[in-house]
């Protein structure tokens, strides 16, 4: 096993590359670009969710001293795309909206006070069209449809039923038989509410065209190669004709991986030939940028007396709002967990409304499915008399094992990661009234992707590092650690390039747990690259051959003679004169293996019975990270983690009108996100069972500690007070609620599915 | 022989990719960078040109409101450092000032006016010591000594005589048995005139420091990674601490390849914590950006009747000023010109003198041989009685001989260009009295140093291209046309990356013929490593070895089966989700082999015997260009150099005041630079013989259009009315006064140099 002490850089704390930047303000953002006679970006929201544009007046507008351009939906190329797998929507309605909030209209103006009037003098005559804003009534027969033309739609392959967009299915063993043969069915629904990121940063950008007619987008993105191809098909230009700068990321959990409403700032620059900000407002950032909404879980479990899970079933209903934004496989991907069930049927549906659309945020839907999944194994335990430690340790994958989607499962912590938490909790305890534990356990996997590394030598034996990710978290920091590492330097040898769309390699998002493992993986081997062509050089000026030579500490030498060698500068000073010419080293690689990461969780609580509110006393967490390549980011991640595990958990909805499906409380006064107040230490253990891949052992982390808050905490009411509230968030008003026995009603239809599908 | 047609890209006129924002005004120069909270910089320079600092009082400049640094020569650290062979000077003098305007102090104040107004505050007490000016005087006994620690400055290897910086040497045969077989022996003695690169943009730059304590260098730079190199010297600062960014270039023309003020500004920036901009004045760039200094030439030649040239003697004297900016090399490089000489002795002296500093300007003195040798070489012929095209014809290199180098001569188009002039001049030809024909041979070679390329391809099939060279007179165009037709796509779908010495591999400067010949060549290299890897990666999809696929238009597929293929759009998209990751293709290399760049020129003028003065009627130049990469970019480099070496031949003389070496005409309005008015039609003649080396055979292009006109118009002047010129500019009056039988007196002691070399 690899312990921290073989390393030189890595297992050791390292403050941010770019924290000197970020907390002197200093830090450069896409509002923070200004150029000259730059014109600024409003937008004109629809105020119906379902409903035709009969006409549109924009002479008042344009008529507005000041006003520079206006465009509306048949500005743009009559070109359906999409974020998901379905090109199911226009980058501005041409004839139709879809929901409250929907831009029908851009304004750029000298100023933002004159857009914004110009938005508010455009007359929109509407005709209303039938909508469906719950996704459980949009499944039933004679609903309203929010996409009629949904069949002949790129990407739609075959009928899935009424106003569902997409529908995926894992299947494994016989899953009729082995409920039949088990000794106890458990059966329940449970259902997570809308989710906001809660970014900081709303999202902004600036459009800039050159007078060559290229276009320029400073934009703040996780993605800014997608973003690039998004807008190239959107706005029906190549790709080359359009360079994207990625700015400074103030938060984007998911909501900056796609295409935003970088394209209105960009047709009106190149209707002005001025550059066009646009700064969302924050009711636009809970409007426009997709965030997670309602997830309804049914899951059935048989089971032996002895806890072993036999069969499992699940039907997920994702509800994507108007546009498939982002699609449901965790619904697919996390119906069994952390464990060995032989016998599973896994549906998990995409069902169009008359609201927002769904997008991404921090492995989208694998937290809905954790706490489905994991206050679904407590219930089980309760049912069999099995104390709820002993039945996630008997059924927990191992070595050897065959995950949910079909890959072998390699060597990993999750045993040491519930051993962990089962000492540090001290579980089992007997606690006093009121107060509560709970458990949840967390699975996911080290990110893969499209990832790009390129080393040059500097002449003083300084590297600088080049990749197309954008800085996520610190993700900076880390790559730099890991070239100082496999070149051995000292991470102040390390430059992490700012990079652009022209300059870096083509990359894939930086999101979903990627950048440490996937992007890392390409740094390393960069870095080998790197080391194997100054071994090269070094044995050709050294006069002996390359296996005689070490590479350690910024120098080359030969093993048998150390003092004979040359270091990192004299290579690079050689290399100006060499045949190979300057070093650079280069990786690129598109797939890892199967790497899962995961963690354990448990939460002890009080519950106040006069009010339902609960009291967080303790949050442990474990989590097998492989190795920690900086440990004081890695705790970060963690702890932010369970931060968002706990809002989701207790406080944060995003709530829309049942009516119309607008966004009913678009603002931080009323989006109540956990404050430093409402949080207790988090204790952090850290796992290391090295990964077989990625650099160094190191596994991914971002994601697994936002998972878990939810069923741990919902698990803990149970253990506390005996009710099992099944809705999130876990209010003061629900839990209350569930104390005098009245529970929230979720209808779920499960035989009219089965019955569609043709299972009954 | 290449022939055009072979081409889909090369060959073709091809705009520059920046002519759009280059003539909108778009384009960002150093001077445009504006950023918050910026000071500017000025500075004080020395009012004497050898002289000791006795005090400095700054005292009142400091009290002046809005000044924020004040900073002298002790401010730096204690480190000599050298452009040249020796660390012969201070960044900012700590004791002795060497030359008249040389900075003694910078002020960094809120504004421009407040930093003058401070910087003539400044109180400076100078004690004089002795100073010689003029570099024939300097090398004499008992002259003053402008470095009398010059023994012990890092670099000087051996005692060269009284204020000689550097002394090199090229001997073959045996000279002095050669002279005394010669039928005839001629000897001269030419000088040549301090020349101002004379570009239009002034040095500026922008320093800014970074929270984190890194420095940024916004620079107009012809060098970004040795501005970088040398600033991390001066500073006493590691170079990953620094980054250069290279802003678009006003013209450089080899004054802005190397350390200029830019350490001003970066002191003044740390200082203060703020951006520092220095613009320079016109003054300060005549006097700081190092113009090249005069060049006195004695040679002498050994010649059988029949115009064999059998032996050649040259001591040429480079007044170095002050600082060796850049080395007398090309006084032994180019002391025999594009002729086989089997016997040469040749020497080279660089001697201080207390002056400006003198810098680079196209191929460093090698116009200056060029108008010696040449005229040399007319003075020959006269003496001989043979036609001057044909004894240049007659001792011309072919392939096979050996250059001054001893490099073996490959083949090329020297013969080539010597009879497309012959027959574009009609020579011989009688003409009208006062009219006259004269001819020059030029001879450069295509430039080498480190040269690094990557290109990754988007994933829309168009690529993007880094490399770490500054763009000249439209290199980026060049490249981009490079890998075009290596890759086999349009020029439009080549991004070229702009740079900074974060983001692309180590690169040399841009300059001396380089870029497109060596950078060209990485370019090409990288381009056919991208083609390599398309087509590993077409073979895995399409199941058919790699062997089997040709690469053409952008598409890779089977030879016998063409519409079997997929395109670079198709093998990106395939490239994210294949084991090797998104293509990236590189290259680099640092020597390049002797490819030799031949040239002949000339001039057909008319000297009004009244006044002396020259009117050029037509110019013609025919150069071997191997390849034109883009045809109208080479006439542009043709022309531009011909004016260059029209403007040194007939009115640029940079003049120093003859007792303290002061510049004395600092001005556009007093150093006269050709106007349009002035020039004939140039017309141009592009020869083609392909180099064995260089991408798709392109030689460099260009310097050698700027060496011809000085001789060329000098032999003409001979011919047109029997006056041989010997000093540079040929002036009305410097014509009018040989008319009259008056020339100027260059003497040059050519006994005493051999005597001290013990070779009499």
């Amino acid at each position: 096993m690899t312990t921290a002490t073989q390393f030189k850089v890595l297992e050791q704390n390292h403050p941010r590359v770019d924290a000197h930047d970020k907390v002197t303000g200093r830090a450069t953002y896409a509002s923070d670009v200004y150029l000259p006679g730059m014109l600024a970006c409003k937008l004109l929201p629809s105020t119906r969710n379902h409903a035709r544009i009969v006409s549109m007046d924009t002479s008042q507008a344009a008529a507005l001293p000041g006003v520079r351009a206006i465009i509306t939906g048949s500005d743009f190329p009559d070109i359906r795309y999409g974020s998901g797998a379905l090109r199911d929507r226009y980058v501005m309605p041409r004839e139709v909206v879809n929901f409250v909030g929907e831009p029908i209209a851009a304004v750029a103006a000298d100023d933002e006070a004159t857009a914004q009037e110009a938005v508010e003098l455009i007359r929109v005559e509407y005709e209303d069209i039938p909508s469906v804003v719950n996704p459980l009534a949009a499944m039933v027969e004679g609903a309203a449809s929010v996409h009629p033309e949904l069949e002949s739609y790129e990407g739609y392959g075959f009928t899935l039923g009424h106003n569902v967009s997409t529908l995926l299915d894992a299947d494994r063993g016989d899953v009729e038989q082995a409920f039949r043969d088990a000794d106890v069915v458990v059966e329940d629904v449970y259902r997570s509410q809308g989710i906001n990121q809660g970014f900081l940063e709303p999202m902004a950008c600036v459009a800039d065209v050159e007078p060559n007619g290229r276009l320029v987008m400073y934009a703040s993105t996780q993605g800014p190669y997608q973003l690039r191809a998004s807008l190239a098909g959107v706005l029906e230009m190549p790709v080359s004709r359009i360079r994207v700068v990625a700015m400074e990321l103030g938060g984007g959990f998911g909501a900056k991986l796609r295409l935003a409403c970088e394209a209105f700032p960009a047709l009106l620059a190149m209707r002005t030939g001025r550059p066009v900000k646009l700064i969302n407002t924050r009711e636009e950032v809970f409007t426009l940028n997709g965030p997670r909404l309602p997830v309804t879980n049914y899951i059935r479990s048989g089971v032996m007396n002895d806890g072993t899970i036999v069969a499992r079933e699940a039907y997920t209903i994702f509800d994507v709002g108007a546009y498939l934004g982002a699609g449901p496989n965790s619904g697919i991907g996390h119906g069994i967990g952390a464990y060995r069930i032989p016998n599973f049927r896994l549906r998990s549906y995409g069902v169009y409304t008359n609201k927002i659309y769904v997008g991404s945020y921090r492995a989208s839907g694998v937290a809905d499915m954790t706490f489905a999944v994991e206050s679904h194994m407590d219930r089980i335990a309760h049912e069999i008399g099995m104390d709820p430690y002993d039945l996630r340790l008997h059924n927990a994958l191992r070595e050897g094992d065959v995950s949910v989607s079909g890959a072998v499962v390699p060597s990993n912590g999750l045993i040491e990661t519930l051993e962990a938490i089962k000492e540090k909790m001290e579980w089992p305890r007997q606690l006093e009234d009121g107060h509560g534990l709970g458990l949840a356990l967390c699975e996911w996997r080290s990110g893969s992707g499209p990832s790009t590394a390129a080393i040059s030598i500097n002449d003083d034996g300084t590297v600088s590092l080049l990749t197309g990710s954008t800085d996520i978290s610190g993700s900076d920091t880390s790559l730099a650690a890991i070239a100082a590492e496999a070149l051995g330097i000292p991470m102040e040898s390390v430059i992490v390039a700012k990079r652009d769309t022209d300059m870096a390699p083509y990359t894939g998002q930086s999101g979903g747990s990627r950048v440490v493992y996937s992007q890392g993986t390409a740094v390393h081997r960069a870095a080998q690259d790197t080391v194997q062509k100054l071994t090269a050089l070094a044995a050709e000026r050294l006069g002996v051959p390359e296996d005689a030579l070490a590479c350690e500490d910024g120098r080359v030498y030969v093993m048998d003679n150390e003092p004979q060698g040359l270091t990192f500068a004299q290579l690079a000073a050689a290399s100006i004169t060499s045949r190979g010419g300057p070093i650079i080293g280069t990786a690129a690689l598109s797939s890892m293996p199967y790497t899962p990461v995961f963690a354990a969780q448990a939460a002890e609580i009080k519950v106040d019975r006069g009010t339902g509110q609960i009291k967080l006393l303790r949050y442990v967490q474990a989590q097998d990270v492989g190795v920690a390549i900086n440990p004081m980011a890695v705790e970060g991640q963690l702890d932010g983690g369970v931060v968002q595990g706990i809002g989701r958990a207790l406080t944060e909805d995003q709530q829309f009108d049942p009516d119309n499906g607008a966004v009913r409380n678009p603002s931080f006064a009323s989006y109540l996100m956990p404050l430093a107040i409402d949080l207790p230490e988090i204790e952090d253990v850290l796992i290391r069972v090295p990964a077989e891949d990625g650099p160094f052992g190191a596994r991914a982390v971002a994601e697994p500690p936002g998972f878990g808050p939810p069923a741990a905490i919902a698990n803990a009411v149970y253990d506390a007070v005996g009710v099992r509230v099944k809705q999130l968030p876990l209010s003061g008003e629900r839990v209350l609620a569930a104390l005098n026995g009245e529970y929230d009603d979720i209808p779920f239809d499960v035989e009219a599915l089965r019955l569609a599908e043709g299972i009954i």
